[in-house]
């Protein structure tokens, strides 16, 4: 599989509770965003709302955002393992034109409805909506 | 100008700290999402970071989301006015396939250094980052 | 039902965390305070913890607020449906004296125990205690 | 002065983020609630938006809530001295129609622009919006 | 048993989103942290997860805190009741070396399964960590 | 310098709003806590509170936590270089015993008043207070 180009879906506009004390964008908030955003490709990418990180390869910041400034977040799939999903991620300040960093491997795995890794099945990006879950994650649960 | 399609962008996993007391998506909490990705869309639009909300249609609340759904919003331009933007909304639940929310006109004015509307000299939508300010909101607020 | 006297009970102080980049109150927390308040008092009219937002009609949004402002939120019944309240709604800012918005029509719907309207019974305002349900909510659902 | 009776102005919703780990309403968040409660009254009896927290009596926790209840919040004036206001505060439960705690002093304190202790000149409780600032909090402190 | 000394182990980074509309340190965000440092030290002591807030004795806040201090807060306890725990707390800003406050008495008291006070069988502190429940809060619940 | 023993310093208490919608610990809270541990760490060791996340290792999450489970997180300096800071971190979940993740690089740069890397002048860990800053950041922007 190839690497594939980074769409960069999500944005962020920097407001006062995104701050740290030095008035940039704190680090956390940042690691946050991304952590929720490679969730969200996860599950439509293996059809299963039970994905969790497993793993995040080196981070340097290159560059940072103040208050007012636009983010963008890019995440592509680029590896499928039998039971986990390899991502990379990069997120762009979108006022200086300038990478804030970049994150070559976002590991999920894919976990059984008993909390183990579980076989996914699938080896390629899907760019359709073929693989979203059709149920509730919390009904599923309640029937277990 | 014709009515866009909306591109779907941006998603939202659905946590705790997004539920009501009954359970289900806080509207308040989806209300919120929207006004921020509404007014990122503006700047982009605008070229200016000075955009405020100005007005918001009438909202029907036709399906609602429970913990662990993904939603995703979809922002199009539907009006240049002289100093203003209207857009358009929909929320969609991408578990259940069904609109959460559908907002005709939300419209956002384009404010000067006084804070006063000023013109936007735009009629068109850009697909393009050519009108995305290139420089810090806050240092222009220094330098006036 | 003739139109009730809106008697403003909460107020909020505006803190950085209430901000937008532009500095002025942001209207995605203005739209949480209004619908949590919405809640509360439809929640006291209808003696139901299952009510929901069905239906906001048009804000327009006359003026701001910026950090330190006092701003009091409005509520009063408008309409008693077979299964729904109507209300209306004003926030106005106690520093500036303006009114910030009016929001003419917000629309709860009472839910039964299974999550579908459900008649209430009323159809007048009370301003006394007498509906306030007397078991909490989740004890409700876990003897469902 | 007499102790006036307490009005319960401000009324909350018991949501998921309210919560502690052991489901019932964290009591850092009721602490929270009430000390933004108090400092909105005091500015609005002082007419000064520069007031702050400077003690606290003892506090019993006599009953809690839970997730969906209702609390309402109240506070009155107790005594104006020459710099401070102290007021009462309670919150009550209003699904089990029980109190939840009572605080009999929460002292504020009228700072001055240079941040110390500055007369108030006031001695007596006003049911009226004569004393609530006209200006910004953020505009005074430009103009210091 | 001795008034043992206070150990500040926990450390805040005072950030926007901490900020009252003064720009000083917000009385809630304070008390909020006392209480979830203390609900964990009650923890470690009780070796048992549901303990609650009882009591909170008065509170002087003498000094207090910007943008970009470092606090950090103290807890120890200083008696072992037969349900309760009692404990001292003391919050100070590293900056200016100077203290913030001081709780005399923090009491949270040990429930058991039904959430009733439950005798916890402890006279002395221990600095070990052999009371820590060895099992999920949440696992227990269901196992009831 | 040899590799310093990690001091286990900061507690956390999982609760609701830190969870993700599995109902385990959201990796983002996770990210955003160690991030802001280490700030406080490296103000501590370098006497100056404009510091800033520059890199982080790899991250491995070998176990997670659940509601009402106690998390710990250690900080150490394990290099000090001509403009940052190298830490070591660790997160343990106190119940389960079990390590969550380690990160063997953490570098914050040290920044001077305009912004760019500036030579901090330490070589060592202190475990006392000499390089704690004895004036408000704020003050020191004010300043410039």
């Amino acid at each position: 599989m190839e690497k594939a180009d980074i769409t960069f879906r999500t944005r962020k506009w920097v407001r006062p509770e995104d701050l740290n004390a030095n008035g940039t964008l704190f680090g956390g908030s940042l690691l946050k965003w991304i952590d929720e955003e490679a969730a969200i490709y996860a599950i439509i990418q293996l059809g299963n709302g039970r994905a969790v990180t497993k793993y995040i390869s080196e981070i340097n910041f290159v560059s940072s955002a103040v208050q007012g400034d636009l983010i963008e977040l890019g995440i592509t799939a680029t590896r499928f393992g039998r039971t986990s999903l390899t991502m990379r991620a990069e997120v762009r300040n979108m006022i200086t034109r300038r990478s804030i960093l970049t994150i070559e491997e976002l590991v999920f795995v894919n976990l059984g409805e008993d909390g183990t890794p579980q076989p996914h099945g699938y080896t390629e990006i899907t760019y359709d909506r073929d693989r979203i879950p059709a149920h509730h994650l919390t009904q599923t649960l309640q029937q277990d």
